[in-house]
């Protein structure tokens, strides 16, 4: 195949994942195969490296590099945080010229999206030739069209692993467990922690979502409730869990510090758990109780991956440069589910995923809105590979000889 | 080999580790091909299953149940948090007598070293033949004449990975990062923090130990001097690390709750975390600071486990069954390094490892008390089995164009 000559750049945008080198690695090695393309071009720190003209050139990493690259958590080409605008775009698209860029490929999630609308916008008024393509990755899950998004089945493995062996450590000795998990606007990280579950009795009890609102009256009720049935509780809670009016629990305690986008820091911070805790110390006569921050941990944990998202998260990248080079086209890279469990790939234009989010699905959430269903097991059991499975030992309880009744 | 008939008991005391049931499966295989022993019971939570005559019958558990289940992290027996006095232990024995219990083998700290101690020496003055084996176990790696312990090496696996993914999710998204780990007063699992460092300017950039008092100044010099060096700072902090007095840190915070050995309660709270951000949030001018508190993730995480670890506590309990049964003897189960890397194990006297606890040795501590020496990498490196490494892409540097200078 033969088309228009001339630079791939590719570069990584917004929070790491465990799998995200995996797509640029797919990308290199396909933009490799094509004959028009003169140098790949890896930008460091995303957009801001692109404007700085920081890049790396990646057209003679060794494959071995390449591959050892690729199974490393976090944005290897390193990110930033920055949204561009149309003037910072109209940057960005300078350099690409000057560089003789025609091909750029993000990797990121729906502001990088977003990014690649607006620079595939500008080059047709422009007149420049530059095909952009979005390559989807986030561990929130929440990109419109594609059925999920690299980076969610790994961090999705994490969240199951840790609430499975909360689960283990709460039953050896019993109390209140709180796990509270990344995850802004959709719960579909925090819904992962069910994912390890095995026998009848095993946590996480209770799970709250940023897509139902949460008042301490009934958190106070269910975990009294769950504690009462089997003598201990876990629950799994988003960060971004809000009151009846919409508002952040979390907020308050996090001073107001902002990112670039406007967002209220809710990482980083214990706050929020130790908050959850208190109420359940101060409104009922649980003695022990405790609470954990999973954190930055759920994106770059070393050594806890998918191998279902590793695979996808380096097809999408296989398929953002045979969809940009190879078909000269701009879009952003999306999955179909077409089997159990099998998966397919086309384009979808970029204005169908720029800026939007995606929340979890009605039919996700149980009636209670304190935990997730059967069809969400369904829908994202596959997305982690396979789980390790807690055993518990099987055997018969002995007859009592000075306390039998 | 013929001794002593009766029954065998195992049960599990303290907080949980990711290998203590291999200790149970070993303990209970070895015993099985002793002719002398009738039954093998395991005590639910601890001693105080014992008082409560809460046994398992785990005489004919099944060996893959058996295997399977010393695969699972945590108690799989179930622990308990009491500390027994000789009255306490008086019931234990009366217990071991009504069931003709002559054998009892119990995996814990220097606590559990300690009933075990009381429990030979009553037995000793009853004139009632009760061997105790203490079997080993802590994440803190805090106990006398062992070499090290079991649990040890899997939870600074843990923490090793998981200070390696915050370390290139920090590369990407550069600032200050925080991270807590357990360890009251033995700074080994914190230490393991810089375990899987591999270039040059990976973090861990800074370690806190409970063994080297704190003050607010050094916190703060140390971190503006590493980020300025750094363009970044990771830090690792013991929870608990103490201030010039002698006092920890994060206990202001907690409410002062304590637990029955009258140990103030540090894990299961962000509060620590937090209050060193806000030292440097408010002492310098670093914008982006995160603080995460590995919190229970450490003793119980599914599918993080040293190999190295998980062989070692499977013959801990091996050997305990061996020397309580086989050579009729009273002690606690230790490990001796004999290579690089090679182990010996042997019988300690219980009251060399009761209620005793060890500290890191100054020659693991660098001079600044704020990072780890060659040694301690020597010395912890072979317990936590082969880590995952992390690899950055090996590439040129592109000359700028529109910004050259």
């Amino acid at each position: 195949m033969s088309g228009m000559a001339g630079k791939v750049l590719i570069a990584q945008g917004g929070g790491p994942t465990a799998v995200i080198n995996q797509s640029v690695a797919g990308a290199v090695l396909e933009a490799r195969r094509f004959p028009q393309v003169t140098r790949i071009y890896g930008a460091m720190h995303g957009v801001r490296g692109v404007i700085n003209e920081d890049f790396y050139d990646l057209t003679e990493v060794t494959s071995h590099n390449l591959n050892a690259f690729a199974d490393t958590p976090s944005s290897g080409l390193l990110s930033t945080r920055d949204k561009p605008d149309v003037a910072y775009c109209k940057e960005i698209f300078k350099v690409c010229q000057a560089h003789d860029i025609r091909y750029f490929l993000y990797c990121g999630g729906n502001d990088s999206a977003d990014t690649c609308r607006i620079l595939s916008e500008e080059s047709h008024k422009a007149g420049y030739e530059l095909r952009v393509a979005h390559v989807p990755k986030t561990i929130d899950n929440d990109l419109l069209v594609t059925d999920h998004c690299p980076g969610f089945g790994s961090a999705a493995k994490f969240v199951a692993n840790a609430f499975a062996g909360a689960n283990l450590d709460n039953r050896a000795l019993p109390g209140v467990y709180i796990g509270i998990v990344m995850g802004r606007h959709a719960g579909f990280l925090t819904a992962a922690a069910a994912l390890a579950k095995r026998y009848v009795d095993d946590g996480p009890h209770l799970i709250y979502l940023p897509e139902r609102p949460l008042t301490k009256k009934q958190f106070l009720d269910d975990v009294t409730k769950a504690y009462k049935k089997h003598g201990r509780c876990i629950i799994a809670a988003s960060e971004g869990i809000v009151d009846t009016k919409g508002k952040a629990i979390a907020e308050q305690f996090t001073g107001g510090e902002k990112d670039s986008h406007g967002n209220v820091q809710l990482s980083g911070t214990g706050a929020l758990g130790d908050l959850l805790a208190g109420w359940i110390k101060s409104g009922t006569d649980i003695k022990r109780v405790r609470a954990d921050t999973l954190g930055y941990l759920q994106r770059c944990f070393l050594g806890c991956v998918s191998e279902v998202d590793q695979t996808e998260a380096r097809e999408v990248g296989e398929k953002a440069a045979q969809f940009a080079i190879g078909h000269n086209a701009d879009g952003s890279v999306a999955m179909k589910r077409v089997g159990d469990y099998a998966i397919d790939y086309f384009y979808t234009p970029l204005n169908t995923v720029a800026r939007k989010s995606k929340e979890m699905p009605a039919k996700f959430i149980n009636k209670e809105g304190n935990g997730v269903t059967e069809a969400f097991l369904a829908y994202a059991g596959p997305l982690t590979g396979e789980l390790p499975r807690a055993t518990r030992i099987q055997a018969p309880v002995v007859k009592k000889i000075l306390k039998k009744k």
